[in-house]
């Protein structure tokens, strides 16, 4: 038995997205830059994909390129904001504490480059306001980057405002959605993004693909530089199977996108509510304003790391957080960034569903993660600790 | 009816390649970063990969940095050797003058970076000397960079002696080895590279999809910063289904390496011979230092596209030389590079097979090719004049 709650790492790529692949590779397997019919036929291909993607983020085919995924889409708006910002003497750059780390490693590698970047604290919700944006706002700020939907706790930013502030300030903003794309509706001229990043895997797409919106006239400096292809703005033959099954899985997706929601988002309530039961525990984030599929929770006395293992004896696939720094020993640093303790943070659980888990799924998670909470709590120090008083609890 | 003759642009995915990462999105779909079941089974699988790969290059499996594809693992190479350098003031590279874009452009952007690039002059055979490299190193150069196999003509450069020359001097190389990983047998260690790059869809992988080779303790940053994927090296979630499909793909290959380069020489030596009867024709580059699969060809007094789209019509897809600059109407950098002159290196065509071609395809395009250059030709003014003696043959 496996029940899979980890969607916020990857998705499984849907049947049709996987078919759509197969047949690319069979029918449009020329390089859509060769000139010849196999080429040509790719290259249709490649604009049918282009113009439907738009049609769905509501902007132009061109202002749509394809990537090689996410962390490639983040590492490319933000330096181009940041470059051509640097040009008119604008090093200033506006964040949040809690972005991915494919946005904080390339601010950290800009801020060694004498660029300012001001993170913005969340608090306990999981959500910046737009107000705290327009703050940091100075003159020399070239971008703000803030993420849709955050990847660890599932809360949901106010872009649009955002976009708006930054609209009205002149100020470039990119925001990273890889969460949200082909979870949650939008229109990037209604958010007023002028970058915006999608990653295919997050929404039952491919592996090695997503996209980068650009409106068109926005600065865009290349990252892999090479050849001619998405308009001299990025090297490398394109990746028609990839961009095909991307875009058959996002056609699929926002197909049945409230559909999907609403029911997502009952189970996700389930295991809100079940968990919310386990005493010295806590739902990360707002209660509210978040993705219909990401929870997450802390439990105190606990390592997160036992917890996963224990769930997946269980057959139950979930994890701490982001599993891109599943390697590391150290807490969330979006967990920090809420502004819970170390200790604390240690202890967290996400857990990330779609349409297709069940409420028994829920039911099954909820009855396991509290047994092995509470087998977890009688071996902890401590657990013994807080429990004796020795130590104060936190949650 | 489609002769393909166009496998230096892309080839058509192999059916165990593409089988292979069908089943990989189905059995190794989790997050290769996932402490869960799933995920560890796609981590297990991811290194086994790895290790396949490793052990055909001759090299670590902590030595293979998986890429979204050559000009990233290009970017990557060029830029970690250039800035390691520049921080011991080392701020010259040498290079050729035929070099793939992925690298010309990179250099490009190091020049506007005040970075000195030395681009060897290359002969009409389209080999360079491993002396002219040798004269060429400064006391203030950082990197060498020179492609294995040239992509629109398909002479081979002496790699290994400039791997031991840089070794001997201490400076690093880098070797954009696109077109010959899968094609000739190679070992990074006898080649004293600093950096490999290869190509997936080169050899019948998939697109979207490269391996980076470094030489561990060679410096390497990141061009796509992220999680802590690929040792911290490179961002995004791995591509499992694209690498178990290029590995797939890369030991088909050099399972049958020999044979299929063998009688892949052997059409190519058909096209070679034919197309040599054209009067005022040229074979670009070296008639023996070359891969078995391409040829490239100029023909006096016509248009490469006009000549593409007339062989297109007869069943025959072909290039006029790299796909990824076929939007240009300049002509091709490599074709100059050789010492061509413009009006000649118009007129171009890059035929690349392999060893699913066949004789009778190779008799049929060197009939369809000399069939469409006479009727070109009699349309031309240029070859009227060429006739006539008011212009002078450069063929």
């Amino acid at each position: 038995m496996l029940i899979y709650a980890d969607n916020a790492a990857t998705t499984k790529i849907s049947p049709a997205a996987a078919d759509e692949m197969v047949h690319c590779m069979k029918q449009f397997w020329g390089n859509p830059s060769s000139l010849h019919t196999p080429g040509q036929k790719a290259a249709e291909k490649l604009a049918e994909c282009r113009a439907e993607i738009a049609q769905i983020m509501g902007c132009l085919p061109k202002e749509i390129y394809f990537t090689g995924g996410g962390s490639e889409s983040d590492n490319q708006a933000i330096l181009s904001a940041a470059y051509a910002g640097a040009k008119k003497g604008k090093k200033h750059i506006v964040t949040t504490a809690f972005e991915h780390h494919a946005v904080l490693h390339t601010l950290r590698k800009l801020e060694k480059e004498r660029f300012s970047v001001t993170y913005l604290p969340v608090g306990p919700d999981g959500v910046i306001s737009a107000e705290q944006v327009a703050e940091a706002l100075t003159e020399e700020t070239a971008l703000v980057t803030v993420m849709y939907a955050n990847n660890e706790i599932g809360t949901i930013q106010p872009i649009m405002e955002i976009g708006g502030i930054c609209r009205e300030k002149k100020v470039l903003f990119h925001c990273d959605a890889v969460q949200a794309v082909g979870h949650m509706a939008m229109n990037v001229e209604e958010l007023q993004a002028d970058y915006l990043t999608a990653s295919a895997h997050k929404f039952n797409g491919p592996r090695g693909c997503g996209f980068l919106y650009a409106k068109w006239g926005t600065p865009l400096s290349n990252l892999i530089e090479g050849g001619a292809q998405e308009r001299g703005k990025r090297g490398g033959t394109e990746n028609l199977a990839a961009i095909a099954g991307m875009t058959a899985a996002l056609k699929e997706n926002i197909s049945c996108l409230e559909e999907n929601a609403k029911k997502t988002a009952k189970l996700r309530d389930l295991l809100i509510g079940g968990l919310s039961e386990i005493p010295h525990s806590r739902l990360n984030g707002s209660r509210e304003i978040r993705l219909p599929g990401i929870v997450n929770f802390c439990f105190e006395g606990i390592e997160g790391e036992s917890l996963l293992l224990l769930l997946d004896e269980k057959g139950i696939a979930a994890s701490s957080g982001s599993a891109c720094t599943s390697g590391s020993l150290d807490p969330s640093h979006v967990l920090l960034a809420l502004g819970l303790p170390h200790e604390v943070a240690h202890g967290s659980l996400r857990l990330s569903v779609n349409e297709e888990n069940t409420e028994e799924e829920m039911q099954y998670i909820v009855d396991s993660v509290k047994e092995v909470v509470s087998y977890l709590r009688e071996m902890s120090p401590v657990w013994e600790e807080l429990e004796k008083g020795i130590r104060k609890f936190l949650l």
